[in-house]
């Protein structure tokens, strides 16, 4: 691995599907490449709608090239109404992964509140602000789906080499100095 | 509307994807023209599974050129287990429809049981055995997922110019003489 890890986040949704792509350092500090999100017409047939969301992740990945692809794990018992179609477009999200040769993962909310603010029960307020203060942004992301979109970028990446953030004993003293950070950052 | 209509069904799954191509005519006989699965390496990762099931999809597609897809409906209450694995699945047979520009449908399983025995609670194997004898095969097709895919592929056919199979009153006399014939076939 390079110094730095480019993340394709992805908020996997078939009207709006968030894309944020950061680059994260091994020090955990990160830098915007990209944010946006892929939209369809929710009055078109399903087959057009998985395929306006494909052509946007496959424009992102191709303009930005992403080494790692992350996405919002879907639960089934969660908002039936929508679940299938939001399943449908995790499956394309990790699919376009697939097909470029990209290692993906998928993380649950609440390992992207937990790593991003330190506690699983955060609401998306503090979740977008803290994205937003880590990337240095003048404002939060919008819609939410991109600023979503960019808080699991991050939290695969952090997860990745440094382990779970806000972990107490079994932290490093680099890790323990960033749960510091974020703390004050949150107060 | 040509003479026949060649019609894709997909009973979608990430170990074994069922792909079935049938020739439908405006009389309701049917041809085999393809019956197969994509099958996944149930130890891959998933990006790489959902490639794989994509390519087997658009492989049978650009061998056949089919003029619709039918998908069997995933329903997010039965078999939480793997059902997002199959949402995911039936979401890439509708993305391959959406490239392609080919249009896509959807069919619940109890509609594909109706259409094809005539009652929506008919059992698999009843189901697999009128197809095999619609298609005038020697053998049941194997696996089930291919016999499947070739049972939703025959009620999209049958269901678009026609309507569901036994609905009495409503029918026309050339639905009517068919449903005889079916109810025959079974007897």
């Amino acid at each position: 691995m390079t110094s730095s890890v480019r993340v394709l986040g992805i908020d996997p949704g078939l009207t709006r599907c968030g894309i944020g792509i950061v680059d994260v350092r091994a020090d955990r500090s990160a830098t915007l490449v990209h944010v946006g999100v892929a939209r369809s017409d929710p009055a078109a047939p399903i087959e057009v709608r998985l395929a306006a969301i494909a052509a946007g992740i496959r424009a992102a990945v191709d303009a930005h090239a992403p080494e790692v692809v992350a996405v919002e794990r879907v639960f089934a018992q969660h908002n039936r109404q929508t679940v299938m179609g939001t399943a449908q477009a995790s499956g394309i999200a990790l699919l376009v992964a697939g097909e470029r040769g990209l290692p993906a993962a998928t993380h649950t909310p609440s390992e992207v509140k937990a790593a991003i603010t330190g506690y699983g029960s955060a609401d998306k307020r503090q979740v977008q602000a803290m994205v937003a203060r880590v990337l240095r942004l003048d404002a939060l992301p919008t819609p939410a789906d991109a600023a979503d979109a960019l808080a699991i970028a991050l939290c695969h990446a952090w997860r990745r080499p440094l382990g779970p953030v806000g972990g107490g004993a079994a932290l490093t003293p680099a890790q323990r100095a960033w749960a510091q950070a974020e703390r004050r950052a949150r107060s």
